[in-house]
């Protein structure tokens, strides 16, 4: 389990008066005030991702409560947007996070077929040229200072929106909702899936152990 | 990626005002009405899932707010309520998600040493006695008619409450940030942090491909 401190960027109040000040649409600047607060802080690779959410719906013709699924392709940050957004979540199984390294994500709607097609939205290496600090944190340069550029990261990612973006149309498999059986695993007692299994035990006593018992 | 279909339960009105006839104190029942909305609907593990955060929080000690990291260790509905009742998101990396198919979930405080304690919070099997309905959904049991006895199942969760879990305090490793470089993937050519390479390409090239382009 990864503990990141948090990294204090401006304020919500600040970004949203200057959102205000863009004269960015209502909606668009209500997403991004309920990103912030469920995120808890004004991450530079948030705001990307509510920029993306908003121009892969724009591409799709397709509104925030559509039935979209999503793949994240970077844990990092960009799996908040398309929560609070879409209400695409982790819980519902709307949301998938692929750990690739890559500030991507590609939205299906919903399909009952083998296969979904979709649209994928990309941070782009030659789109980013113009925009030299998004490009140097992106970079993760020695040139990008997290403790003097953090403000002007957030200026250039507002002043870019779509403009840092390219897309592909896109195709994947799905897999849909299977009949399933509970097991008792002969290690712990506890039950789970048949199709979690490990072999004779479940993964909690196998490759997903990850805490010791306080006696 | 799974599509599952939205399965109607009690509608988010229903179950409020149940709530409100149960006298719950406010703030709990102010959680449950956020999670349902961000979930879309009112499903089971969901509902226990709030309850679980809620008795995980007390056993803690710890508000809301404060800074917590949460394991869950199904995928299944549980992964909602950490994010919306206490900011531990999948983006912000303070939510983690085990697929090992146990309706748990455990609550460590931010701790800057190598290991954190705190508690873990499980649906007990010899609690649930008192609750057959409960029992038999989480059985996955041919007696678990779903087309009929969802609302008494949503009936059965609000009067167990926390009276269906039992807790035990452990440990578990932490894993700081660490630094990290960017490196170009020779078969994409796109930028991945290099920790994340699977020997000579980039996890989208390798083993976490996942869609194909439409041209």
């Amino acid at each position: 389990m990864v503990h990141m401190p948090a990294i204090p960027e401006y304020s919500s109040a600040e970004l949203l008066s200057k959102m205000d000040a863009m004269g960015m649409p209502n909606e668009l600047r209500e997403s991004f005030r309920k990103c912030i607060d469920f995120h808890t802080y004004a991450a530079p690779g948030m705001l990307i991702g509510v920029f993306m959410v908003d121009y892969a719906l724009t591409l799709l013709g397709k509104k925030p409560e559509d039935k979209i699924f999503v793949t994240c392709e970077t844990t990092k940050c960009l799996p908040d947007p398309p929560q609070i957004i879409m209400h695409a979540t982790t819980g519902n199984h709307r949301l998938r996070v692929l750990p690739i390294g890559k500030f991507a994500m590609t939205l299906t709607p919903f399909s009952a077929k083998e296969s979904a097609e979709g649209i994928r939205v990309y941070l782009d290496k030659e789109k980013l040229k113009k925009y030299p600090t998004i490009s140097s944190w992106y970079d993760n340069s020695p040139s990008f200072k997290p403790a003097t550029m953090k403000k002007q990261l957030a200026d250039e990612i507002l002043a870019a929106g779509q403009g840092m973006f390219s897309h592909e149309r896109i195709k994947m498999r799905v897999t849909h909702k299977k009949k399933w059986n509970s097991v008792t695993c002969p290690v712990c007692g506890d039950q789970v899936p048949e199709y979690m299994m490990e072999g004779d035990k479940c993964a909690a006593c196998g490759s997903m152990a990850y805490y010791e018992k306080i006696t």
